[in-house]
């Protein structure tokens, strides 16, 4: 599959993932548990660049229906594309926006844009959320992964609203999903300009922590998240909701206070 | 197109269309103006089988782009589908579940399950919505076409509230999108088993137009359609709402009066 891939976009123009994911938010999908319409975007995009390229016809067939099936064959992409957006408000003197957010199983860490390469790190917790058959929280580990990105870019639990379908798969009422959505626009910067959210009247999604707003209001940032097993080799037993610890936050204030004032 | 498609389905055990629409309706698409996640999901489904059976590869690029780029490539095997559903209801003993909705660009006409093949009708409107650039409502032809079997199927504009977005297609706001699968509880038998609408808690769509209800109450059931130009060959240029006349409901409602009272 590498190969063929490798070659369908080597001999395309690229592909607009922010003009995906626009699209994609109005079609259900919040960018980070629930990619299945941006999956589909993507299959859309690659399906004549791979007809155009391949030569062996039952691989073709065979990774087309891969990428066609798996409802997350998008994420990658979509944190790659997250972490550009993210990286190009990073270095910004004086300024308290957020600009990374990852978990590596152990530790949840963030790095600030007027705070350099410094990471504000505490303990990460277990997600709360629904297991795939057979799994239970026994099973989970403390939370893990670099897909936070998506809700540091304004996607992924800040873009619930746009997602109710969602919540069968990581719990909760559609109505828990509007006010995910609502909850965030009290900690961030701005209204995102290219990703909107239809049933709230086309707002944009709530885009760019403000660790000064999550200090002082006591909310964390909400986190959609799979849920790995905590033996190696197993992978996702579940999804659900998370957030960061707040300690990590109140550090990097009191970083920007000893910094700035 | 037509035979390599022929052959594709020939080669599948079919394509379960339902199913493919209980999904898109959690994708924000209707079913009959909005389609973007269902051509994605048919798309889905054609891919492998293409892919397994296409020997011009530059044939099945040219397909396979024209099929995603199509975002109603879909409603026609939907409008199929309705029909067979629609059916199915036809011809019960008693009943005044309305089983076809059909325009012919003059007339609006209705066929009633209790009633056999009479059809009811009366001259048709023109749409309300928005126009393509460069045509206006002194274009448009009265409303035409086989498409409301999507609406006397469940969905289309009794399924609005699933699309908000749409209203950027056919104008008003999400608010009207909700008040629009709202109204159509009043005048519908049942919810729908199979189709839901995420953002009403997973309610089934309104389904089932009763002719009784449509002339106690005064609502005629509301229509998602394109606008046809009046002149040949031109084609769509604009797509909005549109009610049939009440006068076909009241035809109905003293044929049916006739028949078993």
């Amino acid at each position: 599959m590498g190969p063929l891939l490798a070659e369908a976009i080597a001999a395309s123009e690229g592909i607009d993932i922010r003009a995906l994911l626009t699209e994609a938010l109005h079609m259900g999908d919040e960018g980070h548990n629930r990619n299945k319409a941006g999956s589909l975007l993507f299959l859309k995009s690659l399906v004549p660049l791979i007809a155009g390229v391949a030569k062996d016809t039952v691989l073709e067939a065979d990774v087309l229906e891969f990428l066609g099936e798996n409802a997350l064959s998008v994420l990658n992409p979509v944190m790659a594309a997250c972490k550009a957006m993210a990286d190009a408000g990073h270095g910004v003197d004086g300024s308290t926006m957020v600009t990374t957010m990852a978990r590596n199983g152990t530790d949840f860490g963030i790095r600030v844009s007027g705070l350099g390469d410094r990471w504000f790190t505490a303990p990460a917790d277990i997600p709360d959320g629904l297991y795939f058959p057979g799994f239970s929280s026994e099973d989970a580990n403390a939370d893990i992964g670099d897909s936070t990105i998506t809700e540091t870019a304004g996607i992924g639990a800040f873009a619930m609203a746009a997602a109710p379908a969602i919540v069968t798969f990581v719990s909760g009422t559609p109505q828990d999903a509007l006010n995910a959505t609502l909850e965030m626009y009290e900690i961030t910067i701005a209204e995102h300009t290219h990703f909107s959210i239809p049933i709230l009247e086309f707002r944009g999604t709530p885009t760019g922590i403000d660790i000064r707003k999550v200090v002082e209001l006591g909310i964390t940032p909400r986190v959609n998240t799979g849920i790995a097993h905590k033996e190696p080799g197993i992978g996702q037993v579940g999804a659900g909701l998370v957030r960061p610890p707040m300690a990590i936050f109140e550090q990097a204030l009191v970083a920007y206070a000893e910094e700035y004032l």
